[in-house]
């Protein structure tokens, strides 16, 4: 997969879990058929929103083949392989490349804080270990670690590291990004509520778990850009604002767990120590979707 | 005024000095004249870029005056009439409106911290002083004082208080307004490296005082999301950019005297403790005017 | 006044207004005269505590001269003298050695965040114009400016710049400082609650409006660790936490009036915009003042 | 052991490797001795210092086995037992449990921001699962969630959660503690250049990497402070001040192995993505050892 390849909707699947807290592939495989059906341009299993840092390696492994499967090269598959270490880093990026992922996403996780030289070793460890494209994340709000633009242009120039995924929320940041890269940079936004700042700014694609609820604003948002239609990106973006803000507020896994549930799929267990909404932010995601008239009356 | 009145490029004037330290009123005047040959849309004296908390009362006054009376009607005059004291604020809210000015902009200042109903009352008693309308103007950076959206919605509530300037750079506080007041809401930018995502998200306006040194391609910039042309926005605001990014990095005084020096207006020493910008960031907006092409050969 | 000749106590006096919201300079002294009797090592008249920045040239003028009067040399006197302009740093600075201050305490106000060079240049500037010593005073909560331990180190060598007091609240600024300038570095905490951890650290005073209101607990503290004494500094410490706390949660000069107020002394009302304090906070001065009795039964 | 016993320099080993990156049990059970010999009052293995969240299961428990059976009882071990999942969580406190673990520290640990809520539940499944004593650990730079002292107290409330380390630098949330707690709380400091200021605030000890290297002046401030010598305590203080910021400044692991190579003892490769301290790095630490004269001449 060229870089070029992956752009618009970009769609992050929650991991279900059954009661007894195992990994449910079956359902797992229908939410990723659902997202396909829908229309999204790319499936990317093992995000936050998958909660990855919180499965094991066997469970981390079962997830990447079952979604690379079920797409089966109808959009690209872009697999979050991210560890504390190097080691096991390399490890899930082999382990996504030989199933077939198009592409693997790294976030530079910290328990201690990372020296720029052991972020850009760190990828490059990778990259030598594997030929498929890296994107490069940021979110320091997960991670724990904040790249600065100028270091992920650093790390741009290894071979195959072709990608930048960004969530810091800060659209000055993509800006940087454009000028020290320049206008072809394939950089995504991973903040929800910048969804059209960022295509404004030049992003190629809207990483988001939002199509779980409303893929067809989400497609809408990136369709009305497309054809240069200011107004309709703005009306579409305003109208998706409540959720996109909504989701990001209270956490992805809970808040995408409760919308699926309220449209009818259970989807189980959060992991521990997550825990499922409360009970009053179940009434107000119940309120947001009923204004975007997605639940059944 | 009604607020709908003031769009587009709200231009702000450095306050010039003499080599004696006077508020220099004919060169100040010139420079409102170079802004309206320009083009621009408003013209808003005694901003952060006029250095208002540094000057006495009496040169408040004095650069109310001239700029109001050179501008002649011919675009609306927004004042900035900021003090610590409410008692100040009203006086000089009161001698803008008696000379004429079209509205005026207030920024809570700091030295101790204001609860939101202190900020309220200050609101409200320098709008019961006066009939213009007043803009609230938020700049924590500047102004020590964080005015949430909340808090901004609820200063709306009063009468003549029907314009909003939002600097803090952070274009989610600019969704949030939205959200709360409407689109209706007459809110401006005042980030530089905002102007794009502030004018695709519903800004009515830019405040800035780069129209000093670049007003058409400030202009342009305006012009094509008003036809929406998005890629002609884009096109012009990343050009731009590092001008804008530039300005607010070393200090809008600073470096807009630089810049007018270079282009052979001399504006005089800034006022202590406010030194001339150093001789490698001289060189550096030299280096960024000149591939702007403005500055002559 | 040599630098070492200031310690221990350095009581800040609020400045009280008339109802006619004149400075009542009668009720400034008396206010003083209760300090010395009381035993405090200073007094630093328009400090944070006596709104200094919210007062006109001529009140700031009246409240230097009456406190440097009512003291007559019986302690030190620290008189503010901070302005955004150096031209107006220099005239309070040389009016308050005019008048006898033994010394003046300069903050580096902000509006525009300043350059080191600008500041170290302010500095000098007034430092030049005055034979008595110089306290820098860092407090970016209120000045919007944050020296470095560093730039401080950089001020010291000014030759009257002889002392500083540090209100960031962090402990390890007064680390680095005495590591930097060495154990007889007169250095002065102004953050309440860390008022022990500051005397181990090695201050040589405590700037606090606390006097007002527990003169004794705040020399009892000074004096148990002057005697190497740490569980009656200790005591001391925890038994008065609760009230420098609530001062510096809701600002000096509303907490100072309010428990005045409660133990029969009106001073006035506060400049606008600052509101007098709210009736359950009044009410939680009530039962932390009466806990530590001090208020009348 | 109940809460009180835990006291003094509690000393946190590193994880030393073999050049195959295997845990190196012998020379990690030397350095155990070592400080054993040197005379200090808890051991800690599985910290930050020990690249607790770098490890696999099996190494953490063959680390808790190893350094618990070197101790054999002579002071209190300290076992960290965290993970990012609660199921796992238990796993190592029982883990830690059955090799005879004096008692364990639990940091929540972030990827997904956890609420109140869900750190009590993670708490108290632990809690429940084991019966020797836990010690909260508080350190957002590392872990990604702050507690503040409000949860911490309600945490304490569990019946074996009976200890507390602070590891925020902010000697305010001791305070804070202590007055939520009351003085008997069993709270320890994590932040080593705040070693002073906490046993003044009535740390009970500190928990502390440095006895790898300077054991001596460690025990030399806490028994200082013991015998209420301010004085000592503050010259021991400011004497290791130099190496316990530096020690926070590059990383513990880092700097440690640094600095027992520079003493002869080898501790193998740290764990990809951590490298080995830069040169000039490794100069600075040479001079502040040299200063303190713990190097062989």
């Amino acid at each position: 997969m060229s870089a070029v390849a992956l752009r618009g909707i970009v769609s992050y699947p929650i991991t279900p879990f059954t009661h007894s807290n195992q990994v449910d592939e079956t359902l797992l495989r229908n939410i990723v058929e659902n997202m396909l059906r829908a229309g999204v341009h790319a499936i990317a299993p093992l995000g936050s929103t998958g909660v990855m840092p919180y499965l094991s390696d066997e469970e981390r492994e079962a997830v990447t083949e079952a979604v690379v499967k079920q797409v089966d090269g109808r959009v690209p598959t872009l697999v979050g392989v991210s560890s504390l270490t190097t080691e096991r880093t390399v490890h899930h990026a082999r382990y996504a490349q030989a199933v077939g992922a198009s592409a693997v996403m790294i976030i530079p996780m910290s328990y201690w804080k990372l020296t720029d030289k052991e972020i850009v070793k760190h990828y490059d460890t990778v990259a030598k270990a594997i030929s498929i494209p890296i994107a490069v994340y940021n979110n320091p709000a997960t991670g724990g670690i904040d790249l600065a633009p100028e270091t992920i242009a650093q790390l741009l120039e290894i071979p195959n590291v072709t990608m930048v995924k960004e969530s810091t929320g800060d659209v000055n940041r993509m800006h940087r990004l454009v000028q020290l890269c320049g206008e072809k940079l394939s950089f995504f936004n991973g903040s929800n509520p910048l969804a059209l700042a960022a295509f404004v700014a030049g992003a190629k694609g809207w990483c988001t778990a939002a199509p779980h609820l409303i893929p067809a604003l989400n497609l809408e948002l990136y369709a009305a850009v497309e054809r240069n239609d200011l107004p309709s990106a703005k009306k579409a973006f305003y109208r998706q604002l409540p959720l996109l803000q909504f989701i990001v507020k209270y956490g992805l896994p809970r808040t995408i767990a409760a919308g699926l549930g309220l449209m009818g799929i259970e989807v189980g267990p959060l992991r521990a120590p997550l825990q499922p909404l409360e009970r009053p932010q179940v009434e107000e995601i119940r309120t947001i979707l009923g204004e975007l008239e997605v639940l059944a009356r």
